[in-house]
């Protein structure tokens, strides 16, 4: 079975290439085709959305993964981490909403570079939040590292527990 | 541009067609295919998880949607609501990890019937967490109805605020 679909939009202005600022810290602007532009009326109602992409400049994909190669953490499934070489690149970005003026939406927090296709743009509700999730404890200490950072930039994410 | 690509697997045991029960009183089974069961590896370590799947089944699209028909919500962008019609049909939902025994992978919440096409697992990190998000009041209004049922069948769910 193969399953097609045309991009919705794309990233018009996304990660810079130099990596030099977190996606906290990034408006990123997404153009969504004019054809679409009044499906996005409504979203400024909530305060975060979740963005769908095709992350095509993936690596390939791995079956298993050290994450970022750490010896450190363990090997784990391509399923239980966020890495971009996977089966089907799918990116899922929780993005804090800003602007909502169709055709373009611009949020903070997308992990996405310029260019990226855009495949779906979904509003964050209740049943999205599990506000005290367990996590393995190599995802545990990943977070501990930037934590003062996330609080400075995204205050609304993690967990309260 | 045309983006295609292969389920990792499908529903094995999804929603049951006549309704009776809501998502967070199923358990449903993936089955990923032979090739990506060891990508589940280390997912029994996460509590909760993002299914992204096709909903083969998605009504035609439509750009602008009362949510459920009901005259006392307002007519909102596809963009800014879950209803399955949209774009591209792809369904995201948070689901509690039960168990990973690969080739299969056993959750509750998931929105999906039998047969479904899966087209990735992501395990829910902090990142993923918005305590206190912000909806709009159709939105809350449509929370508070089935809040008590939430509270019994899911009670992990919802905003902390």
């Amino acid at each position: 079975m193969r399953i097609c679909m045309e991009p919705i939009g794309y990233v018009e202005e996304g990660l810079p290439e130099d990596r030099g600022r977190s996606r906290y810290q990034v408006d990123s602007v997404i153009r969504v085709k004019d054809k679409y532009a009044r499906g996005l009326e409504g979203l400024e109602g909530y305060s975060h959305a979740f963005i769908i992409y095709w992350m095509h400049r993936a690596p390939e994909p791995m079956l298993k993964w050290r994450p970022w190669r750490r010896t450190e953490y363990p090997e784990v499934g391509v399923f239980a981490t966020r890495f971009p070489g996977r089966p089907n690149p799918i990116g899922l970005s929780l993005v804090e909403v800003l602007r909502v003026e169709p055709p373009r939406l611009v949020v903070r927090g997308l992990d996405a570079w310029t260019g990226t296709p855009v495949l779906d743009v979904k509003p964050y509700d209740y049943h999205d939040v599990a506000c005290c999730p367990r996590v393995p404890g190599w995802v545990r200490d990943r977070w501990e590292e930037d934590r003062d950072r996330y609080a400075r930039e995204a205050p609304w994410m993690g967990p309260r527990c």
